[in-house]
């Protein structure tokens, strides 16, 4: 029955022929792919998908798409048209209750925070519609724009220019928006965040500490020496009063305990989100029954109530300083859109809805852009109020509404009352948001993860502390991208070899112990999304290591590499010094009688290859589509030719 | 024969357990992959790695070895030791010839680019050993030391900061070679060479205009703009001699046309390379004849002969400027490093030899120490030099001494001679060098190869044209970098499919329109080396998107994504941001009830999901070593459970 070993063999030829008729078919697939769209059409097509977010939609087809398309695109506007069409008063008491809360934990942080960002309070609470200025862009704002006029110089120079900022924050927004650049935002990496904000949160409280103790002489620099030194300086020269002191810490200490009591009891929410409200109104009233004002107890003073006046005179759209101004405007709305859709992906996702990134960018640039005008300064989503929001049972928008109206309400009445409240309570009730800022398991976390990672945090940590605001956003954005070029850089190489079991699955022999290289064939994977010019040099000098190494190391047993198969399958794309690479590649080892073997190029990577007619010179017999193909090839050759394995 | 029904299905379970059985285990290989090495060993490896050569070789285990260590060492210190032994009288009769012809090409040239470098001639003579100064970084020394001082105001403060750049550069140049830092040259890719070469060569040909056409008030500053305004100034103001211009051109003409006979015949090598020695010969004989100096004519004048004085005292290592001069120390040595390997390369690839780049650096640097301290300034290899040397017909490095001493002796005696050279004859002598840099064809190429490649290339020459010197190597550099960030940005994700004919190969279902998706599985390949913060939201958002609009297509033929296997082999590294997206994608996944199944993740990023506890929120079932197992895998899930179909 066994077959006469003649005919063995020319059933093993003709074996032999079927898989090399495979093969070539295979590889024709590979060298007939798609022709390379042009540089114009590519262009073109790049710039659309970022601009426009569905090509297919935006030219509607018939009317009726039309007009669905229109509705949809005013419910993006404006959202009241989706749900208030079901709205109904059970939703409303909800809203109420949860609105009336925000109210009462928006009104003290937004004073602290305008007196955070050297602006008087009321410019804190005009802006209160839906979200509302935050801890770390009032912080920013006032470290940069200190750089270019002193408050307490020029205070009306200095509230110009906070709106001109806020103005162009909110017109980099909508631009970043609706040219659908949302990625910008990622350029703060998470572990960036995590460093950026403990950093802030320190250097917010360490301001919090010239309210506090209640020092008339601080420094505009907001690094910890500087303010240290500030601090020490007071304690020398100046006569405090403890009374700030002892009034600050024991409401700061009431504070806590209330949200220490709500976490426990979650019925009791409402408790630590009206415990600031009631911190400020039972201190102003003390203060001023006891006129505790006269003896050293320092207080807000500035205030004008009514509604938001027009600020577009103050406006400045020249000047020496324009320059300074458009930069600061890029950064504050960034860090502001960066922090807002942190925010509202963490609820996206609790609550299980889609954010649209982009949308919110044009919605928050816009709302910055009014206002700009409106006397308001740059105002962001922020998470403690979104939290508050939600566990006071909030529905739908209409609780905002509500705390609108409540917060317009206090403008007008409550004015003559806040002229008393002490700077201490609202320090303490800016510290007391504080401590949510600092994650140290996040940080802890981000160490066990990737040290890499936990030098971002850090350099973003010790920027913000040691240096300024600004520089520890630029330290953590440039080790990130430091990190990306580094990896590029360090691209590696590794052997690949046959797992057992398989016909054509070819794995790393340091992932997999178990796979087995084939004889006389050294497979290379490059490790690297990109073979440019950062990393084609080392990559050429690795390959032609392994083939020295090997040739080395088994001298003994006559097992030489006689074809070397590069795996391109990871490289995504390729500049013109990686293609120079690869022809001295195959120069080198065509000089040493070892051919080169390409398996599994990328499209983008044989098209560069086609237009630099680098096929020509590796020869298009050298390209295969996958390993086993490559290694078919190579054993089929050396079993033509015998003599090659003596070469 | 055939089975019955019963049996056919209980084998066919069988057979299902069997791949069941194989994808388990292949999935444990996947799982029990080796345990991630420590922070600190990674550190060190990744350290020694960089700076150690061959780490087996460095700590010799015997005597012999470390005898031959020893020696290989000393070969490499002082390569006379490897072919001194060698050495025939027949060569030394090639190498004296060639030596002699690099010297007559030699002297004019380094006299003509230490004027460009506003130093006095002889310091460009001085340094002859081997290489010797080149036009573009004579062009970066002047540009950049001249922002410091000016050479027409204080030229010993001038030259004496020049030397000081030199000890900087040859510093920096040794220490990146000693900590094998070699791969730093490639930060200036091919195209951001070409592109520098070409504006630095249109550059240098503008400055030697003033003494082509013998200027006294030139301008400090290099950009094309400021040149040709000082040239058109200088004509209405100054009173020009046209010999200058004649002198200079006749000869230009001369030596051009040397160089094309030259071309023409090989046998007349030496022409060219002659021709310039003898134009200055010639021209410098003329004018000491006819006196033309005392008629408009500018001539050299300043020229000390004599051997290389000591310059140690004339080093600063203090004063104001020290951190400049270290930057510019820093830049000079690297361009000059850039220009030496990219040479040494094309040799070596020409010839078949193996070029150390780290060595050349260390071999450099201290040449340039070595300079700096006996009146030489900054060097490296020169392209031409080299060139010429070879088609002389050079056999070792006796070559280079023999062009050494024939320079010593002319510094001896031609002392006298020089003083008459006439400037423009060095102006034509540069200027002939000019159009081999200027590589109008391989900026062609790149065009047609590599588009980003080519932005690089013009962005270089625009800026070193246009602006400066450094500012041009700054955009190069910076250009390259932010194109491997946007491709880390922009990256993208495929849908694969299998190939006909195939048991286990999936491809991009774009580059392989023949490949066939399986029903109700969606593979999609991300396309990055790197998951990190830079494109982890886009990705999720573009894998969602997928989902949604494949579900949205197919709704017609009841064909919904019902399993998504997400195939990770490119994915090189991953960063916590990536990590939290990936944990973000399955659950939104799962909410709309389909499973995520992840293939083939790499090595590192197994251990980091591993140590971020990943495999937990994922589910260790779900994760396949190939795509085919993972298709498996989903299948007889779908057929255990027919349900799952309509979900």
């Amino acid at each position: 029955m066994c077959p006469q070993p003649n005919e063995s063999i020319s059933i093993e030829l003709q074996q032999l022929q079927l898989d090399a008729d495979g093969r070539n078919e295979r590889t024709q697939w590979l060298l007939n792919s798609p022709e390379p769209p042009s540089f114009c059409n590519e262009l073109i097509n790049s710039v659309s998908e970022t601009v426009l977010p569905q090509k297919n939609n935006f030219f509607p087809s018939n009317s009726k798409q039309c007009k669905a398309g229109v509705f949809s695109f005013l419910q993006g506007l404006f959202p009241i048209l989706s749900w208030g069409r079901n709205y109904k008063a059970n939703m409303f008491k909800h809203d109420l209750l949860a609105g009336l809360t925000l109210a009462s934990l928006c009104i003290p942080q937004s004073i602290g925070y305008a007196n955070l960002a050297n602006l008087e309070p009321q410019y804190g609470l005009f802006h209160e519609l839906a979200i509302g200025p935050v801890a770390v862009v009032s912080l920013l704002l006032s470290a940069m724009v200190t750089n270019i006029v002193d408050p307490a110089v020029d205070p009306i120079a200095y509230t110009s220019f906070v709106f001109t900022v806020t103005f162009f924050a909110g017109t980099f927004q909508a631009a970043f928006g609706l040219l659908r650049l949302g990625f910008l935002v990622d350029f703060l990496s998470h572990a960036a965040i995590v460093g950026f904000m403990g950093g802030a949160a320190i250097i917010i409280g360490l301001q919090q500490l010239k309210s506090l103790i209640g020092i008339s002489h601080f420094t505009n620099k907001t690094d910890v020496v500087s303010v240290l030194r500030a601090v020490f300086r007071s304690f020398h020269d100046e006569a405090l009063s403890p009374m700030n002191f002892i009034l600050g810490c024991s409401f700061l200490i009431f504070i806590l305990v209330t949200r220490f009591i709500g976490k426990r009891n979650k019925k009791l929410f409402w408790l630590p989100a009206i415990a600031p409200l009631l911190s400020v109104i039972v201190a102003t009233l003390m203060v001023y029954l006891t006129k505790a004002d006269q003896h050293g107890v320092k207080i807000v003073k500035h205030f004008k109530g009514g509604l938001n006046p027009s600020s577009i005179h103050q406006l400045q759209f020249n000047g020496p300083h324009l320059g300074q101004v458009t930069k600061i405007g890029l950064i504050c709305g960034l860090v502001a859109l960066t922090e807002a859709i942190a925010v509202g992906r963490s609820f996206a996702s609790m609550k299980g809805y889609h954010l649209d990134g982009n949308k919110e960018m044009v919605a928050m640039g816009f709302m910055n852009i009014v206002g700009s005008l409106t006397s308001c300064y740059t105002a962001t989503g922020s998470f403690s109020r979104t939290a508050v929001n939600f566990s006071a049972g909030c529905e739908t928008v209409v609780s905002n509404i509500v705390m609108a109206i409540t917060v317009f309400i206090s403008l007008e009445l409550l004015t003559k009352l806040l002229y008393y409240t002490p700077l201490a309570i609202l320090a303490s009730v800016i510290l007391s948001a504080l401590p949510g800022l600092i994650d140290i398991n996040e940080a802890y976390h981000i160490w066990k993860v990737d040290k890499m990672d936990f030098i971002v945090c850090i350099g973003a940590f010790s920027g913000v502390l040691f240096v300024s605001v600004e520089i520890g956003l630029l330290i953590a954005v440039g080790i990130s991208f430091a990190r990306i070029i580094l990896d590029t850089i360090r691209a590696s190489t590794e052997v690949q070899g046959r797992l057992p079991g398989t016909l054509d699955t070819f794995c790393d022999i340091t992932q997999y112990p178990g796979a087995t290289s084939t004889s006389g064939i050294l497979i290379i994977r490059i490790n690297s999304g990109s073979l440019c010019f950062a990393n084609s040099t080392s990559i050429r000098e690795r390959v032609m290591k392994l083939v020295t190494h090997t040739n080395g190391n088994e001298e003994n047993t006559k097992e030489n590499v006689h074809f070397v198969v590069l795996d391109m399958s990871n490289v995504m794309s390729v500049d013109t010094s990686g293609i120079v690479m690869l022809e001295e590649l195959h120069r080198e080892l065509v000089s040493q009688n070892i051919p080169l073997t390409i398996a599994n190029p990328r499209l983008r990577v044989i098209n560069k290859m086609k237009t630099a007619k680098c096929f020509d010179k590796l020869g298009k017999g050298w390209i295969f589509l996958t390993i086993g193909d490559a290694v078919d090839a190579c054993l089929s050759l050396k079993i033509a030719d015998p003599s090659s394995t003596n070469c």
